[in-house]
This record gives structure tokens, C-alpha cells and sequence, in this order.
């Protein structure tokens, strides 16, 4: 392999692509990222062995075609530190390889490729388009309540339902959902499957913010995102996701209109209380012009309130904080619409207008000494 | 105690009289900020019991003075977010202390002023006025240099030399001194004395950059120092300071001039291949024109080399890369001038003009499998 090419767009290249690369892996090529150089270009791909997968190709001189697996940490950091705006590389068939650029010189030693394992192939495809700032909002607003603990290891997904012209994104972790919606042109009908949250990270830090689409391929086993020049395979997960739709309340006997940084403000200050150590839930007190909030632990109490319109019954009830303020954090609009429907119903937070979000929080039941 | 005072000025004063408490101690009051509400103001104090104290005072409304202790990061947090300007602060006679300010409430428990330890008092004092810029720069100049290990107490500390008009500030671990000199308007003579480098650290922060005047009094076993409305009282450390006049070769045989930045980004890019597990020495050959850098470790090679203008004698010699880039990144200007006096003694970095600096670097002895 010999080729030169330039140094910022081998850059980027590296640094996205590593992001597939496992770390703490025991087998050196998986700590690598695999080059060939093709007639007019490098590829690259970065592939933790499990799950996750991601590959990119740019422009590049090649006097010799070849390949190499190089560690992907420190092929990163020495190109990120090279003096020239053009890169030289050249392997030996000992797969010794000399980073060449200005006056500086590295040789460091390279991996045989065959020691790479190799990507999945995706099989009986189907699939859509959808603009790449609408997927990435739709990832970032369901993403948070993605399951992080593996007991229910499908729940570490986040589920992917397509049809009759919509997109439907959910995720669940036991005690919150988190629902978003969005039209799509598609014929698809009645595709859903699961695509762990891990890569959709990946896939959201990889998606610019502008229309072009981004072209999602369903297999049987694994999805692959094309995003611009790159490309991301990730296996699906299986198992039986949460019947999400039975779980979201149908009615409610309070409506609440609320400004979403004072109800962020407020869970913040009486959460100073609360730590790790020191778990108590906030009392939540909505009344017709008022919301009532406070805490109480070993260390003391907190209690805070702000203006908001109630329509319907008074309800006090209790919530964990952290799960209160993703919900409110990841709620698009100066405001927001809470549904209740008594003290042991979850709450829903919802736009103003329309259904493109829906995020339901499992209230917490309230003991007598958990403040008043 | 009951106070009213502007939120902004009391955080401003906890988050700075904070970094004077020590976050580990086992003792409750330890970890707490005493505050002292006096006729007009508010005292506030963090000490670590050992090594560093710091008090302030704000305006405040006092309707009842007295004392408490509150958990210094609990207090910090909880007016960070106070909604309002005002705080309003009570205490009963069980030391629960309110917080109030708009419309969110704490009540808090404090710890009784008696169970926190009295700070220092100077005796027998000595001292001298500086700007506090001058200051800044100096400690900043030299703090790089102080020891990290305790192996010599003493070296864990900078110290200072008053005398002739002059302030120098020295500080050394067995691999590299710092030195930075300048005039101060000053009658004291032969004033020298150790003050621990995590002390000035935080005088540092404290340090604003103007041309005001820190206060700097020395008494026996103590020094404090008063940088507007803050004191900061350290103890000296005791012991024998290096003597670093005989450390400082005298002749060089060779003179290189060198831009700053070229060394630093050459030195930056040979240390790639070095980690903690892979240890290498830079090998650095000064001649004529050039300045040539290499390093080997079992990953691979690196070699760099940018232009320089050497007067006497071609050298070849090894360096430590941390230590190296340490006393670059600390010069001050452009260029700096590099005095070496053959491959076993050390490197001596200095400004191009006048001797307000002067770094010293020992090289490390090469091997001659240390690359080439």
C-alpha cells in the first residue's frame, strides 16, 4: 500500500470511524481501524466484532493498492498532530507502516487485515429515507429513556415502527417512555424492529443538520444507516419490546399548562437535596395557578413553586427527579402540556399542538415523611 | 443570625472560600463554610485545619448577628440557584439554618461555630507589597516545576527570595527548576521562606489581572496573603531548599535560538509513540541549522526536525518529553534562547532579553538503542 491524501479529510475520517472501534478489547486488530486503498481512494472501517460497525471512503492518490489494520488511537493522534496538509502512507510487506508529512516521520507497526473479522452483510432488505435533521431530532428526543441496564436487554433499543406514511420512534426503560413521531414518504408497511441505543448515538453525532436524506436498509439480523460518506451497521435486538400503546393512559382528569424552564428550574433547586446517598422523591403539588414542589431528606428540606393553568382536578403526587427533568429537558417549545390522571397514573408531557412527542413519567407513591 | 444579602456577591465568596475546604476530612464542620454575620457583613471562612485557610466579608443587612457552619457545597449549590437577587438567611438556636429567596425555601442543618477550628494568627511579621499581575505570573512561571512526590517535603513548595529590590520565586523536584525574578519596591533584606505549592495555586486564582497590590505578610510559621476583599493564610514549609544557585551550570558551549511553538509542536509530535507503559527519552540533536528530534518505543519510530540558529558546538542529547514541553510551554515570547553545555548537563531555557526567567532541564542519559 502507498498513498497520499490530505490530512484533514483522512482526519475526520479517523476520528468518526474509531468511534465503532471497541476499546477495551484484548485482540489488537479489533483496537484498529482497517485501511485499503483502492484505485482512486481509501476506505476505512472501524468495527467493534458485536454490534456496532461503521466505514467511510475518501479521495486518495494510490501509487499501490493494499491494506493494513493500524490501532486506531494512535493513527488518530498522529495525524492530527502532522505538520502538512498532505499525508504520505506506505506500508512494507512486514505491514510496518511510515506516516510521512512535512519533516516528520512515523513508522509504527501495522496488523495483517486478515486478522480483521468481517462486516455483516445485510439480507432480504427493506427500508426508507427520511431527511437527516428529522432522524437526528427523533433520536436525541427518545434516546434518554433508553433501558441502560441489561435485564431486559431489548429494552437497551430503542423500537423503530414504520407504516402507513409515519415513523414512529420509542424507547422505554420501566419507569418513563419516550414517544416521537414524524411523517414519512415511505410504501413501507408494518416494519418495526429494534436497533440498540449505542449506535443510535453513533448514527445522531454522524447525521448532519440539513435535508439530505439518510437512507436506512432493514435485514432480517442488522440495519445499516448511509449517512453522506459514510456508512453504519449495527445488529438489530431481539426479544418482545414493551406494548408501549397499552401502556400510555387513555384518559386524564387534569390538564396543566406549563412553562418548560420553570418546571426545569424548580425540579433542579429542591434536587439539591437529593443525592445518591440521600434518594427522596419530589412532592408534586399541581393546583389551579400553581405548581408546589419540595423534598425532603437527612439533610434538610426544599420547597419551591411557579405560576401555571390547571383545568381539572387538583392532584399531588410524587416523582423520581432525574426521570422529571429528561422528560422536561428533551420536551421541544417554550411549553408544555402535562396530562394527569391522579397520583398513581404516570404523567404525560406533551406539545402544545399536535402528537409528535409523547413522554410518560411513572410516578413515585409518596410516604407521609417525604415532606409536605 | 438573620441576614439578608445579594445572592451573587455571597456565591461569588462561597464558590472562592470553598476551594479552602477540604472535600475528604472525616470531620462534618470541616467540610463546611463558617459564616460569621457581624454588624454590617457577612465573615465567610473554609480551612482545611492544616495547611490553608481563606476568609472574605460581604455587605450584608444584619437584623440578628451570629454564627454557623453549612456544608460548603450544599450552601454553594443550593444559591447558585436561588431565582431571586436577595438572600434571606436564618438560624434558629438548633443551628437549622432557612435559606429563602423568591419564592423557593431550604432549611438546612447547620453545625454549631464552636466545632470549626481557629485559623492561624501571623506573629512576628515581615512582608512586602507586589501587583497583583506580577504576582500571578510568577507563581504561574514556576509553579509547573514544584514537586508532586512528598519524598522532600520541602520541594513541594516554591520558594521565595526577598532581597536587594529583587523577589525570585524558585521551584525544583530533582529533574527541572523554574526561576522567575522581578523588582519589587521593597526595603526588606534577606527575607526568604517556602510557601506550599497548592497554596499559591489558589492565591493565584484569587489574583486578579490588574496592577493593584497584593499583601504579603510572613510571619514565623505562617504567611498570609490579602488580594482584595480575601485572605489567604498558608503554613511555611520546614526544611532545606535546594541549593539551586549551584544547580545553575555557569558556561554553555552552545547557543540555540528557537521559536517556541516549532519546539514545542516538534517535541508534541515525537511523544506520540511515549506512554506510561512505553517509556522513551527524546533524543534531540541541536546543530547548526537544525534541530533534530527522534524517539523509539516497541510501537515504533517518530522523528520531527524544524530550523534553528545555533552558535558552538553540534550536541546530541536526551530528554524527558513531559519535562521538556513543561519548561516551553511556560516561556514567555516567541523565541526563547536555549543555553547546553554538553550532552550531560542541563538545558538551560531562557528569554531572549533580560533574565526574568530561567528554566532548567536535565537531559536523560541515552542508550543507544533510544533511536537515531
Amino acid at each position: 500500500m502507498k498513498i497520499t491524501c490530505d490530512r484533514q479529510q483522512l482526519l475526520d475520517a479517523v476520528l468518526n470511524v474509531q468511534r465503532a472501534v471497541s476499546s477495551k478489547s484484548s485482540i489488537p486488530a479489533l483496537q484498529g481501524i482497517l485501511l485499503k486503498a483502492k484505485q482512486n481512494s481509501i476506505y476505512l472501517c472501524g468495527y467493534d466484532a458485536e454490534m456496532l460497525g461503521m466505514t467511510t471512503e475518501i479521495e486518495a492518490s494510490v501509487l499501490q493498492t493494499g491494506t493494513v489494520v493500524l490501532s486506531a488511537k494512535l493513527f488518530g493522534d498522529i495525524i492530527r498532530r502532522l505538520p502538512d496538509e498532505r499525508v504520505h502512507l506506505e506500508t512494507d510487506d512486514k505491514n510496518m507502516t511510515t506516516i510521512q508529512s512535512g519533516q516528520s516521520n512515523f513508522s509504527i507497526v501495522g496488523i495483517p487485515a486478515e486478522e480483521y473479522p468481517e462486516l455483516p452483510k445485510i439480507s432480504g432488505e427493506r427500508g426508507i429515507q427520511i431527511p437527516n435533521s428529522v432522524l437526528k431530532d427523533m433520536i436525541h428526543q427518545t434516546i434518554f429513556a433508553v433501558a441502560e441496564s441489561d435485564a431486559k436487554p431489548i429494552h437497551t433499543g430503542t423500537l423503530f415502527e414504520i407504516g402507513d406514511g409515519k415513523i414512529r420512534l420509542v424507547s422505554v426503560d420501566g419507569y418513563r417512555l419516550a414517544l416521537r413521531e414524524e411523517r414519512v414518504n415511505s410504501e413501507e408497511n408494518g416494519l418495526s424492529f429494534v436497533v440498540p441505543g449505542k449506535a443510535l448515538q453513533e448514527v445522531s453525532k454522524l447525521l448532519p443538520e440539513n435535508d439530505e436524506n439518510c437512507a436506512i436498509q432493514v435485514g432480517s439480523r442488522h440495519i445499516l444507516f448511509t449517512v453522506g460518506s459514510y456508512t453504519v451497521i449495527a445488529r438489530l435486538l431481539e426479544g418482545e419490546f414493551l406494548d408501549y400503546r397499552s401502556a400510555i393512559p387513555q384518559n386524564s382528569s387534569s390538564t396543566v399548562t406549563i412553562k418548560t424552564s420553570d418546571f426545569i428550574d424548580s425540579v433542579e433547586r429542591v434536587s439539591l437535596l437529593i443525592t445518591d446517598r440521600l434518594k427522596s422523591p419530589i412532592r408534586c403539588i399541581f393546583e389551579e395557578d400553581t405548581i408546589r414542589l419540595s423534598s425532603y431528606t437527612p439533610i434538610g428540606r426544599a420547597s419551591d413553586q411557579f405560576p401555571a393553568k390547571l383545568e381539572g382536578n387538583s392532584v399531588e403526587m410524587g416523582f423520581n427527579n432525574h426521570y422529571l427533568l429528561d422528560a422536561l429537558r428533551n420536551a421541544e417549545g417554550d411549553q408544555v402540556k402535562v396530562e394527569l390522571n391522579g397520583p398513581l397514573s404516570p404523567m404525560k408531557v406533551l406539545p402544545m399542538e399536535g402528537n409528535s412527542f409523547l413522554f410518560l413519567v411513572l410516578p413515585v407513591r409518596l410516604k407521609s415523611e417525604d415532606a409536605g
